[in-house]
């Protein structure tokens, strides 16, 4: 992929970057991810990956640009990830991941860059980068008014009720155990399937948790597998319908909220 | 009230205070709120009002008391609060509310304290207590086979199906439109019928919100009411219901969960 | 009380507060207290029962308004609390209570809040929210001539030389060991005689502590009852006389330091 | 003076100073001052002045070391220093104070130190440096019954009723306003009368201040020389007698707390 | 490439990460790199790639695995990186950066991990990095008689007197003017050609810039190229030889440091 | 000396340091040390006292005035001070360094000084102080096109290639390894003969010490003297030639990148 074709800021030398920024399309996308135990059949570094495959389809749809992702996140927690005492999950504390965020936009806003788009594929981080966001919006003086502004979102959010009942037949068991089972399986079956092990992938019942959460975790809780709910029955054409179908959504909506800035 | 029956830590003396953790029976609830608008309808104090009547009640149920509420909450985001730059939502930031938590643990712990129960009642603080509390359980050092531990919940979670169903006749929301509507006006209704104004109440659909956040926030985009839904048909009878299947699920949890410390 | 007539902000709904911002009658009042051990006869609440009691009547006699109390404070210190090891005592460290305290300020004047008042009831927390409205005041670029500022002060510091030779009759022994003593005792029977139990009281000559502070504290240097100096001799009528006192010299100086604001 | 006879840790080589710590002499006094104004008659560094002399001085007594003073200070408080507004006046931060106390405890204590006692010379640091002092004990473990421990003193704690009557002869203005006045000025005149310019002094009533803090201060209510009691009167016989009373019972206190420590 | 050959991280599945750090191969190198401009003629990812190749390298020669980079560094300082205002350079604050070392460290410690290296390829890092790492080590409790430790370098420092003379002959600017210049571009050639256009350098002498640093940043001081020293003259053999002697070096000092732990 | 003579601020009285501020001479040099074994042979404060005195003839020759001394510096590092383990090295952490030098640099800059230069005498430090300064200027607004402005440098990078010469005849060990040795030995003998032990030095080789920190430190790899290489040879004329040199070349470099503001 030569400059001319890639999306990503860091394969770009800044003198061209320079000149893209000058030209109006000025939106960035920062996938952010974990680097987290997926259970036997998916790799750890699964969250950026998706969130980074999800977010370079974007931005050539949109004519943005793609930051180097987030690829460490916020503590994995029981309910939504296994919990963070498995081996593998390497996590940041809220402090730093919101410092993380804070830094990325203030910079990112200062040279130029009118839209910074954080694309989530961590359930845990969702709201360190709010606060994250947040504070570096307030430093800047940013108001309703103005033109710079930052979004965030998770991509999970984006699949459609449609996609939903396609992809689960009714079965689906919430995007809070969704953690290595058939949404993230499907999704790297379509995009590296040379990084997904279904020989090793563990069957079993979604994991049921107690409505609370409680620290220090107790680890009987958490399948043996690590993963929330099993990736039964997940299949490559499930993840192109996915990716299809919520970078599609995502474009759209990027387009229609960012629109006039993306054209100018 | 008098010592023997309030289940508060502020009205109790020290010494009496600790003789009961003398006893064995050593469950501090502390409920979270927020000072956030909450509608023409509602107080500004709905959050922590409602998170101390249920902590009232469960602690009565399990033999707890009850702390302080933490009356003010992270900032109120505009898909489940309708947005921090509402008038009346006077806010904490993460790292206020982490520290908050985090003392609270530690300083209760230290005392003799085996079981700390976050009650929360706004949905925007989740994460930043469940940071606070991680924190404050590594400082401590504790294990998952030391009884010491923390609990960590917001009510909503233990609303069961039956009451879902029987509440809102199948025209659930979604809790994170939740906000001034029909949940939070029952329970009033129920618990404070002398602070709810439903002749102010301004009805109209559930707010239709992006799938992401956009900072800073486009305050056209919240209802002029500053609820995210409705509370129309909201009575105290639902509230009673809510109230009591709420209390005796989450005190029977208690129970099962720290039972043998409460009875030891 | 209803929503005219109350002066607590978790009580208003934020439409009818915000008509109240509009009118020009702007000031917020914060008391601020402490969850900590007064000796067997007061409760734990005691410095924000007071704080706020106090803020309620000024507020009244001013037309202010009562945000909801900061219920802990700053860790007790031997000098003036008896110690922040004595089981009860449950505090916050500096930076918890310095950030809280600068939420508070720039989220109330965000809002459109003119005049800050905090009142503080217990003696550890002073310097830390003064650091807390020093940072939130630059925060917001405010200078000496603006109108908008925040006030500060502990009420004890409004007890007038006359009050004082009547309630103690020449035998005052310092604010810094007034802990669980005459004076908070004698304005709790006054406001909440309900709460106070004077026949666990324990008599006992002031406490006398080195002119210096050490750390780890030495158990034994506090009295066993927790208190600084005995409430022997408070009365109800002393009460009345200090909150009667305090509350109009406190109203007068308000009037006169932020009256302009208050009226236009 | 010499490697033998000085008392300044900084005046020592590390080999000196790691047999003297292996000796069982294992204080060290750390002063603590401010480079703030002190009218037109005073140096800017009075505060690090005085609190270095009082500790060399005592040191001696008592056979500890002296670290450098920390030389700059809290920001100045209105009521007790006239305001951090005022020309010559630099400050710190909370947190900056707070770090600055914790690291030099830590690392005093880990080197073999087994009494750190900070001498304070200016009002607004005292609740800071506890904090500093608070956390890095707990950082360390330590426990009442641990012979490693930290003093905290502000050096004007020391003067006694009898000195106080001799020096002011009945018109003692409060410690509060004993900035730049007769106090800092006799203790100056006794040991650095070359830094006197009692010429220059300005003769004024102690001001008159609100009973609260008002911030952003109002520059107006602070005397135009910049002190809050005038140094009538004041001389080197007076600061003499302070300086010698207040350094023999501080000694003595020492002796009487740490002495087995000394002695061993 | 698979599981069994890659030695990435992120690309491993969580159980065959465990067992391989059952099996007593623990070393985890970090490449730590920014999104910095490197001039026209190298991408802004420059400084991650060339740490990540090298690690790999090195990371195959001893047996152990490579983390996620961290991808965004330190401020780019003018006198080594041309100054964080150009465009191009997205940057962290040392607070940011420091804490997320810290967790690195700490969560590969608590999962088994024995040694983290930490391989710079960003000048401005270094001392960030150190620190980070010192307060991971405190926090962990670890001493200099524990096997687990970690360990930090910039890899520059590996190149070798005789590898200088042979790529500089003779000319060599200094290691903080190697920016953008021969060694960067060398590297690449020889790693990543396709990602030099050497047909875009410029070709300038090494910046000349003051003995201080000035902040804010005087722009005209750094070259229009963004590079303080010119890429003439670099080519893929040079790149090689660099390379093969650096990772070489460096795999034996791993090997000599950690031997024991890698073969037990 | 008197206050017409006097550079430092802490000897002045701040009525005529306002004048002196508003006569347009406004430079404030701020030395930096550290309080750390710097071998048998010289005092634990040599940084301090060194950069303390090339600040104050650097200030007599440009007409600026001097802070008091940051006196404590961040951790020794094994690689350049022997390490933080040492006896007698007593060191902040990286956030308290950097938070005391940005409210330096915003206190000095808010009461008008225009100029800002920090002199350091630490190696460690550097990184650190210029994060402090980073910070305060970005939080002062100041951009480049702007007066005032902050200096930083270590004062070993003003000694010219002919002093090295001179000096070192040829045996220059680098700047990493000059601790304890040569350089600091000499200029002591110059500036402070009386603190010099010239009889305790231990002679031995520059410490050969790894490319790489490992942490915890290895304690066996500093020399026993503590210093990285020997002071053999130093004496008060190498330190009166590097002293008048680069005191003579700062004070150049000053007036020509300050010298309009020094002189309108």
């Amino acid at each position: 992929m030569t400059q001319d074709t890639t999306v990503c800021l860091a394969e770009l030398d800044a003198h061209t970057y320079a000149e893209w920024l000058g030209s109006g399309s000025r939106t960035v996308v920062v996938p952010v991810g974990a680097l987290e135990q997926h259970g036997p059949h998916l790799p750890m570094g699964t969250d950026a990956i998706l969130s980074t495959a999800i977010a370079e389809q974007v931005a050539t749809l949109v004519g943005a640009k793609v930051a180097q992702p987030i690829s460490y996140g916020y503590k994995s927690q029981q309910k939504s990830g296994g919990g963070d005492h498995l081996v593998g999950t390497t996590s940041l504390d809220a402090a730093t991941l919101v410092g993380l965020t804070r830094c990325l936009v203030s910079s990112l806003l200062e040279q130029g860059v009118r839209h910074v788009v954080f694309l989530n594929g961590h359930y845990e981080n969702y709201q360190f980068l709010y606060e994250g966001v947040d504070l570096a919006v307030r430093d800047a003086g940013l108001g309703a008014e103005d033109e710079a502004c930052v979004l965030l979102l998770s991509y999970w959010d984006y699949v459609s009720q449609e996609t939903l009942d396609e992809v689960y037949q009714g079965s689906f068991p919430g995007w809070d155990v969704e953690h290595g089972g058939v949404l993230e399986t499907a999704l790297m079956l379509h995009l590296r399937p040379e990084s997904v092990w279904l020989d090793r992938a563990v069957d079993h019942p979604p994991a049921e948790l107690p409505r609370f959460d409680r620290l220090p975790v107790q680890p009987g809780r958490t399948p043996a597998s690590g993963c929330l709910s099993a990736p039964r029955g997940a299949n490559a054409a499930q993840g192109k319908l996915l990716f299809d179908q919520v970078t599609a959504d995502l474009a759209a909506d990027l387009t229609a909220e960012l629109g006039s800035a993306q054209a100018d």
